[in-house]
């Protein structure tokens, strides 16, 4: 059984804060841990998951989890972060990346200036992912991608594609000594990006849901591209939402280099 | 002041049954609410804000807008949807469009198929309206456009792109019968979109987040169409969100008409 205690860990493992003194956070929901259970079984800390769960996934069990603890419905509301809970979670360890400047210039990267919306930033890792996109770099103002609402948009991403806090401009700074090394900035306005030359390696950055990308940034970026709005109507949407700017950039990107 | 009526019959309009029976939503948010009162004055049936936002936004107010109610932090707090509420709040009239058969042979349109999260709905709303996409069918198993999240993530796009809910297979039949017009499927699998020859008429046809389109639909499709993932991991994400891979047809389509 769950004890007071173990309520307590779990639920405080919503806040960033004690993610980053344990190392560990939460995936939650029958179809991300039955993936975890299928694909990277080693990485699970601990699966929390109602007895009526257990009883309806038994084959996925068999070995190798860490600790197992059987709660009633009752109990597991109490730690759920979602409004229809499945029944399951899994307490998981961060996982640990590392990169080199020189390998940046081999590869496409996204940096994103302060993108709060967890929900967003978990849909950008997903496309990341999709489009084979090896790295992205997340400003200190970012949201935190282990907040469980980004892991749940993320579709377990999160766990696949190497994100990094950084100071964005310092990155950026030492980036710039390298002459082959593109910044490209996501704009409203500015050149289309179907009309542009695009490389096959540098960095894409994406600005802040309202204000976009801020000048201190603004200043390392080499192309400005913009997607232009197909709309006829004076007054149509005045702008797209960010994850969906990252998926076009994306795929015009990755379609090029076919 | 906002008498307990008020509260409850604003709050009711976050069920869809009474959103129906009165022909009234709710759109929330300072940056919404100060855009519908410098373009679209008259749609506003009630404003609710509270007193510090009406301060401050005095000169938005001069004329026109029917009703006003002032309110306090406290009562405001008592029919937000947000968790960070911004102090005012629009009642509108759900919007009245309509469409005719042959014109949609004209035009590119999208077919949702039980979409069901209310926030790709609103995204996928505001994509098209970005990208000009004159028509949204939604099967009767989607989400309500007018839901409070929908509304939100559509960034008012709700507004202007004309959305019906539909028989998609009765609809579907009946363009059949028009031989140049050709219905297009979103799939996980299948020629590459970025290979394939796309009209700048018809329609694109979106499944539901988790089962995709469903077979009764499927027969009317006359090229399934993937977005190829481009990752080189054995694990990479199992398929894209629904509201990115709208956004990347969208992109595609809209482009090779340029």
């Amino acid at each position: 059984m769950l004890s007071k205690n173990k309520i307590k860990f779990i639920n405080r493992l919503k806040q960033k804060k004690f993610r980053s003194e344990t190392g560990l956070f939460i995936m939650e929901g029958d179809k991300l841990v039955s993936e975890l259970l299928s694909n990277r079984k080693e990485s699970i800390v601990q699966l929390v998951a109602t007895t009526g769960w257990l009883r309806a996934n038994q084959h996925l069990l068999h070995r190798g989890i860490k600790e197992i603890t059987e709660v009633s419905e009752p109990f597991f509301s109490k730690i759920t972060s979602f409004e229809s809970p499945t029944g399951v979670l899994a307490v998981l360890s961060i996982p640990q990346f590392s990169f080199h400047e020189n390998d940046l210039k081999k590869q496409l990267s996204i940096g994103l200036d302060t993108i709060q919306d967890p929900g967003n930033l978990g849909t950008i890792i997903r496309i990341a992912d999709w489009f084979g996109i090896n790295t992205i770099f997340c400003s200190h103002g970012c949201a935190d991608c282990f907040n469980p609402k980004a892991v749940q948009a993320s579709m377990g991403s999160v766990l696949r594609v190497p994100l990094f806090y950084v100071n964005l401009e310092t990155l950026l700074d030492k980036m710039s000594f390298f002459d082959d090394y593109i910044v490209y900035g996501s704009f409203i306005e500015g050149p289309s990006i179907y009309n542009s030359k695009l490389s096959n390696t540098g960095m894409l950055i994406f600005g802040n849901e309202s204000r976009g990308i801020q000048d201190s940034i603004k200043k390392y970026i080499r192309f400005s591209l913009s997607i232009p709005s197909f709309s006829r109507q004076k007054n149509h949407a005045e702008s797209l939402n960010v994850s969906a700017a990252v998926a076009v950039f994306c795929s015009e990107f990755m379609r090029r280099g076919l």
